[in-house]
């Protein structure tokens, strides 16, 4: 990443500091920091923080690491070795940046619980937020360069559900089903992330763990599937079916196909995600299956394959142009099948881009 | 996992907690879970505990992942709905195992910062711990099935080694060679965790990121790869050149095979792990090359790549047979070219096995 990338959101991020009163922030090797500097150190147990204070900004780093680092950045290290640990290190970077006695600290929420407990057990007494208002709020605006990374992975995403669904055969297995989207993802250049398929019965546990099932002519089968191509990542869902669909199956994908859109239509500037929400919602109980959708309306993608915004009954987060999201209600019934149907959506002031070009209608597999 | 492993490993994880007075641990989806009831849910940010009180155990569970769940387990789960989001849950899981005033908490430092901040903010005032008195030093023995299991996985990862240097040639990339042993790891069913690359200069860095500079003659190459089959993963360091080694290069790995040699013989049962650190990093000192041995010694291998008992400089930690680790030191030299030569080994009562049937000494690829 440039450096003037890197200077405009640590500008962008002190803006929000001070408008939330926050004195430090300290990033794990993840996606806020890979957003803020453009890359991520080797990442393992050993504690790697970006600091950010109200003026200056630091790195905790692992001494073993800073070689392979520097050639990535041009912010100061605060280096310890296996030996001494990382307190002295710390406490020098704290000092570097004026924030030894902060009270209010945002802490990184993805990274390990040991990184964010050694930031705090060292300014004890000191409050936390994790980064909704800082990092988190900034990350949910994608630029154009960020769009169009996201645009180029949800073609792959659909090549990769049409190879499994012209592939699908009674006997086949899931994760043999699985395998399929993985190698049209690998083919690509983009890395699986997640490869749900979850067949008859299965599908109506909604992060199924794929397995040795054998689909069976009749199933409802639910592919979930993601991939990293660059820095963001896909994520689609459709429905197929094996010969032919299960009794009562076509009147449920038709609720689930009208949540959607009724989603979409909700899904503008200015408007409360619990709103968008709320429009799935309600076609779904008005149809008396209200029970049977058992998660949020959707939630954001970008270098994290789940963040914000969240779509859920209760978010008061207003959608702003730039956001991207999922909107993917979905209907399960234990011990028949599910249904979960899943568009990602880049909003703009007109209203939400359907970045898949893929129908939303059951996929019928082809007997024989 | 069978029944009878978790309920052996509920019980002496118990007696570690009275020992060390943890009145709760709190483990997240990750092998701490994996290694204690033998599945781990779908993990996403979402928080989801595995919660172990003196007498009884419970599940924070987000309810869109129950019905997957209750497939691999009895234990109680306390379901949350994104609507309602976990704290209602957690209150009654907390109240389920008489812990709502809980006063130590052990909390799984691998897991997200917000699953551990979720529960310490519930508990507020409780002091923390990580695991390293409780889960944590149970899980450095490993049982006749682990070490089979890691003893399989060595296997792969020396096929894997093996073929990497068969292919290496001059204009190759660190990719391209990295590509070849993931290929290999994939088709032995592993799948790859980490293959590092680090040529000529590159190899200085420790944890170089495997790039597109290209092999040329006389470069020296660091090759350090792992995968996981099963629950267990493989982890190899060995070193190649390209037709012939750089400048002053035999010396210098000749010091670094006798440090792994020193720390070998330091290796038996009943002594600290930093005595076999202090025999590998001695010998290098002696050898005049102590500032370029940048890490620690070794690291324990299990359901984690890196996990107890880590051979530091200052590390107390006894050595049990049983224990399974790595010996790994290592000569950096900044703009020249690095040496790690890493075995992994199992601890019996005799003495340490070592699990690779490669030898150490350099490889260099043929010309022409």
């Amino acid at each position: 990443m440039d450096m003037q990338k890197t200077e405009a959101r640590l500008s962008a991020l002190r803006a929000r500091m001070r408008a939330t009163g926050a004195d430090l922030v300290a990033l794990g090797p993840g996606p806020h920091m890979q957003w803020l500097v453009g890359f991520v150190p080797h990442a393992d147990e050993r504690p790697c923080l970006l600091l950010v204070g109200p003026e200056r900004e630091a790195f905790l780093m692992p001494a073993l690491n800073a070689v392979g680092s520097r050639q990535h950045t041009d912010i100061r290290f605060f280096e310890w070795s296996d030996e001494a640990g990382p307190a002295a290190a710390l406490s020098a970077a704290l000092e570097h940046l004026g924030t030894t006695d902060a009270t209010r600290v945002v802490v990184d929420e993805s990274m390990r619980a040991s990184f964010a407990l050694l930031v705090l057990d060292t300014l004890r007494g000191a409050a936390h937020a994790f980064t909704e208002e800082t990092s988190g709020a900034l990350r949910q605006l994608k630029d154009a360069d960020e769009q169009a990374e996201i645009r180029r992975n949800a073609g792959i995403g659909d090549r990769a559900m049409q190879a499994l669904q012209a592939a699908a055969r009674p006997g086949m297995t899931e994760r043999a089903l699985a395998a399929i989207a993985r190698s049209v993802f690998e083919a690509g250049g983009a890395a699986p992330l997640f490869t749900i398929v979850g067949s008859g019965p299965n599908g109506a546990a909604p992060h199924h763990q794929t397995g040795a099932r054998p689909l069976a002519v009749g199933d409802a089968v639910v592919v979930d599937i993601g991939a990293r191509q660059g820095s963001y990542s896909s994520d689609i869902t459709r429905m197929l079916a094996v010969e032919r669909p299960p009794e009562g199956y076509p009147e449920v994908h038709g609720i689930v196909d009208t949540a959607v859109k009724a989603a979409l239509a909700a899904t503008r500037p200015g408007v409360p995600a619990k709103s968008v929400d709320a429009a799935a919602r309600n076609r779904i109980a008005e149809a008396g299956y209200g029970d049977y959708f058992v998660h949020r309306t959707g939630h954001g993608l970008g270098l994290e394959g789940h963040e914000p915004p969240y779509l859920t009954a209760t978010s008061e987060t207003v959608l702003e142009a730039g956001m991207v999201f999922s909107i993917e209600p979905g209907i399960y019934l234990p011990g028949r099948f599910g249904i979960r149907l899943e568009e990602i959506v880049i909003l703009h002031d007109h209203g939400p881009e359907i970045l898949s070009g893929l129908s939303r209608d059951l996929f019928v597999t082809q007997g024989g």
